[in-house]
């Protein structure tokens, strides 16, 4: 059964994660475990027309070796060599598929100190490459593969291969994969997207307010913010899905107009270490105080990596009846934890989330610039999201975590 | 017994066969199923000091699912972007290590047409850092992994899991891990190495003649050739040793100066085709005419790759006695099968193998420049080597495959 869901995945990745091109090459990241997937994409790459599939395998014993035995004074240092090679391709076009699904919680028990110092100066080192992901200069898409070690990080009561089997079951229908047409799957569930991302773009809100027990924050949007979610345009206006599964609708806070207190309402994992029970307080748009029940130091270091990581440049909304929350099954993985609650990001706006502009007027706009981007979940069944219009005047937009109204 | 020769195979690795220095950078190209070695590389690399290695993992069914679905029109595109990227690396002094071990015949059967294209666009895309490599501006180095598909096309009568055990004790045998110190031994096994290199160079021979039933060949040698074999130093002046294992003693002929038969006397694999049973005949330096039992166009193919493809740009010398050779095994891979018995390269000649000059002064004395260098066994335990004087008197070094004499 797998196996021939794996087969109908390939497609989906290929077809509408990437939408992938006759003579466009792709560049694929993915961990090491999932060659059988990367197999099943590359044929249907190649079968779709690609000039060439070049896979970047990631063995996470690298980071590990280098954090036990690598010298203190090198952990600053980055592969430019390699990232200005991957920018140059992403810049002709390239289209960029990531597979992720390493263990969540790989770097458990390390120095923090030692991780951040190496995460900074890859991000740093990434800035161009990520800078033409981000502005959508041509397709890109995240998936998922089931390793046993990110399986038994869901399922820990679970023998590795029933959880490996139960967390595969959950992917392929969080990922409309079980079922007799995933494609025409996939264009039903975009349409509906884009229809409510058409409705919120016409209402134009001048901010949103989070409201539950814990939570109460005024998110300004950004001038010329656009609501973005399912299929968007790369630019070469080939439509693509940047994010398999996605439930969300999403678009680009004011980064100086953010306000009030925030409670996360799952864990999220940052660097490979497990940040949960978040509760920060904004002003002006900058987190000026937080606590935290684990990881104080992860998320520390994360709002600290630069001026940018304390504000933040995504706000998404998502019901709480999203076929991934309906699982009631925390993934450990932002990239299926973010589609199950409405989230906030620390750090880099998406610039396909605002009307064109410059890099500095986009800036002007209320945009947001960081060398990092890391999503984190507010959202929860009790949670009421008011959208509050230009005149000052109020509508509801979520009650107790579902739509209502137009929406 | 396997995983503890195994960390020692790792250690000969970074400390003899790259000299890993403090701060450098190490390139590592291996197939997925050298993972365990891999990981063992990296710490001892970062021990050593490294300043970050960078591993690229080969999947064979990349290039399989390439020729299966690839577009015709696409086939001779190689990526630029990141072949200049690694030779960015190289020029900055990265050490390069290559692991081999890939199924030998994984290619048997796909169209050598075809094969060629994909090599010939990644030989010249690969022109710049292959260039870094021969000329070892920094140390680089080749060793093997027993992959379950070498381990089976070595010893097909075999269940996988002996003959993956087998070959894994010939490995660790010929490369001098089954012992107390490898280091040393190493050690001992490079001094006798340039005492040989040392007495050849004295000579300063015009020409070798090879000599037995079905072969009588005369390679002349280039003008200012050197004798090279063991460890040599790169352009940082440290020594490594590019070859692991290596019993060799080699140098460069003249591209202009080789006339005779020669017959091949083991198999090679040439872009995953066996290629066996070369008969050649060689005129002014040029391959003129030649039969094969088997891999006729892949040979064919092999010489047509450029003008400098039909003409050898290295000799070498390897007693038949040597450990390699008395295991009586086809290794069905050139990094062993070379070091079994004496043998010529169709192709580039190694400018470590000439005194200083331009390219341009090195292919005046006879160095020849091509985008492969392809190794082919010639020598036997019947085979005669003469040494021919610059006036022309004759002197025996190697008499029915053992070295005589001074040598």
């Amino acid at each position: 059964m797998i196996s021939q869901n794996l087969k109908k995945y390939a497609e989906v990745i290929v077809k509408v994660g990437l939408n992938l091109q006759d003579n466009q090459e792709l560049i694929i990241t993915a961990p090491i475990e999932s060659r059988p997937l990367v197999d099943l994409v590359t044929a249907e790459a190649y079968k779709a027309g690609s000039k060439l599939v070049t896979t970047f395998y990631v063995n996470e014993n690298d980071i590990v070796n280098r954090l036990k035995y690598g010298t203190e004074n090198t952990l600053d240092f980055a592969p430019d060599w390699l990232n200005s090679g991957i920018e140059k391709a992403f810049s002709d076009k390239a289209a960029r598929l990531a597979i992720i699904g390493n263990n969540p919680e790989l770097l458990k028990g390390f120095d923090t100190d030692k991780i951040g110092r190496i995460s900074k100066a890859n991000s740093k080192s990434r800035k161009g490459l990520m800078n033409l992901v981000t502005s959508s200069h041509s397709q890109w898409s995240i998936a998922s593969y089931v390793t046993e070690s990110w399986a038994k990080s869901v399922f820990s009561t679970m023998i590795t291969s029933e959880a490996v089997d139960r967390l595969w079951n959950l992917v392929f229908s969080a990922c409309r994969i079980d079922c007799e047409n995933p494609i025409e799957e996939w264009k039903n569930h975009n349409e509906k997207l884009h229809i409510r991302t058409d409705i919120l773009n016409e209402k134009n809100f001048k901010a949103l307010r989070f409201l539950n027990d814990s939570t109460n924050l005024t998110v300004g949007l950004a001038d010329n913010h656009i609501w973005c979610g399912g299929s968007k345009e790369g630019g070469s206006d080939v439509g693509f899905n940047a994010n398999i599964p996605t439930e969300e609708v999403f678009t680009t806070p004011h980064r100086l107009n953010v306000n009030g207190t925030v409670s996360a309402t799952k864990p999220l994992l940052f660097r490979g270490q497990k940040i949960s029970g978040i509760k920060a307080v904004f002003s002006e748009g900058k987190i000026v105080d937080f606590s935290a029940d684990e990881g104080y130091e992860a998320f520390k270091q994360l709002i600290e990596t630069d001026e940018g990581a304390a504000r933040i440049g995504e706000v998404a909304l998502v019901p709480h009846s999203s076929p991934i929350s309906a699982s009631g099954v925390l993934y450990n993985e932002t990239l299926y934890d973010e589609n199950a609650s409405c989230h906030i990001a620390q750090g880099q706006s998406y610039s396909t989330c605002m009307a064109s502009g410059t890099e500095e007027e986009l800036f002007g706009y209320g945009a947001n610039k960081s060398n990092v981007h890391v999503d984190w979940m507010i959202g929860d069944g009790k949670t009421d999201v008011i959208g509050i219009h230009q005149d000052g005047t109020e509508e509801p937009i979520m009650i107790s975590g579902e739509f209502v109204g137009d929406f």
